[in-house]
Parts: C-alpha cells; sequence; structure tokens
C-alpha cells in the first residue's frame, strides 16, 4: 500500500463532500475531540453549537484541527483530510443571514451559535492499492 | 432528538465492535488529529506508529483522546465515543508477544511500535428519536 498526498483542491473537495467531522480542542493541555455536523462556506468550516467547550474556544480564537475520513476495510482503502485553523464565532449579521441559509445539517441540534475554522493549512491523504502489493 | 448517554460498558463494547478511530495529541498547544486503525486489549486502546509525532507522544506519556463514531445521516441517528488517558510505548516483551497476536488491523502498515492509551476516563452519547420529533 502506498499513502499519496491530496492537494489542497482535493481535501476541499472531500471538505465539500462530507457533513460530519471531528474538532479538536486543547483545554488545559488535554485534547478533547467533538463530532460536529458541518458545512463548507468559503475556506471556512461552519458548524453549530450551545455555549460550552467549543463556544468558549471561539471566543478566545483557539487553534483546533478538523478531520474528517472514511475507510473501507474490506479492500484496505481509505483517505484522510485534516484541517488546522482558529475558531471563531461568526457575529456579522449579513453574514449570518447567510449562514442561515446554508446547508449546516445538525448532529444532535441546530446549536445557538455558528462557529467558524477559518482554515490556515490543510493536508489529506489517501491509499493507494499498488499492483505487488500483498495483504 | 435527545442524548442519551452510553455507560462505560457500552462505550467498550462498541470501541470492541470498530476498527477506526481518531488518535488527539497536543503538539506546542495545537491539537493534531490521526486516523488510527486500533483494537482494544484489557482497558486499553492499542495501535501501531513509526516514529513520528505519535510515537514522541508515547515517550513523553502525553494525555491524549481518542474518538470514534458513527452517523446515519438519513435517520438523523449516530453515537460517539470519546476516551482520554495516556498515551504510552509498550516495551515489555511478554506484552508484545500477546500484542502482535491481537487483531490489530493497519490503516496503511503495520508500524514499527505498539502505542496503548490506557483509558482514563470514557463517555458516549447516542442520538435517539423521539416519537413526537419533527424533523
Amino acid at each position: 500500500m502506498t499513502l499519496l498526498a491530496l492537494s489542497r483542491a482535493e481535501c476541499f473537495e472531500r471538505l465539500a463532500d462530507n457533513h460530519l467531522g471531528r474538532v479538536a480542542i486543547t483545554v488545559d493541555d488535554i485534547p478533547r475531540v467533538f463530532p460536529v455536523n458541518y458545512a463548507i462556506h468559503g475556506d471556512s468550516i461552519i458548524f453549530r453549537s450551545d455555549a460550552g467547550t467549543k463556544f468558549d474556544a471561539a471566543c478566545r480564537g483557539a487553534r483546533v484541527s478538523f478531520e474528517i475520513d472514511d475507510a473501507n476495510p474490506t479492500y484496505h482503502t481509505g483517505w484522510s483530510v485534516v484541517a488546522t485553523g482558529r475558531l471563531e464565532l461568526v457575529t456579522d449579521e449579513t453574514e449570518l443571514h447567510v449562514l442561515q441559509h446554508a446547508a449546516v445539517r445538525p448532529w444532535t441540534h441546530l446549536g445557538r451559535y455558528f462557529l467558524r475554522i477559518r482554515v490556515i493549512e490543510v493536508t489529506g491523504r489517501r491509499i493507494a492499492i499498488q499492483p505487488g502489493d500483498r495483504k
């Protein structure tokens, strides 16, 4: 098996095609992971949240990571995309109006606040099976 | 929709039934996320790695998080389990022999080292749709 890097465009294509990802936020030196439903809006990852760890991290502009992946265990193929960026609270009224009409599908319920990860860096890789590979 | 907490036993059942999870490790205050194939061995999460970020974190006994989830977007159902614990390098020869025969299916390749997350805390939740719920 070979690991192939995905281009930035390929990473954003996969981000746009999926709706469930995981946000990692460091709190007191411990990384915490939260599954969220999200949508891509420009170069940002958008999701909703109520007050709590994610909201607090957005208020302090924390640097976070965001991950999506998919795997096919039968064929030993898969891919993953990891983005890092600043988490922010969206407060601009015009922008909020636009986001409220975007397809942000909620994991559980809508959540009061719109949060955005402004993507700084995104990397992705996929596993390719080569003709000569043995299992 | 309602969020229901999973018991510790239910969390470990789901951990045992799955093979792909994500490890979050904080490096220079930024949480990093790595998809890994894993197996459960006692109360530990076991995966393999070569030298790099995960190996370095294991050598310093970093506190990490580990996440698995599953979602059905059509029915708006899903669940997630998040464990936190210390990441360690497995060095005991007897234990290594046992692990080499455990079903740790690799994400890409086997990886030279066996790493273990000694689970300190595990929480899980699932989404249940109630009869009166509207979409």
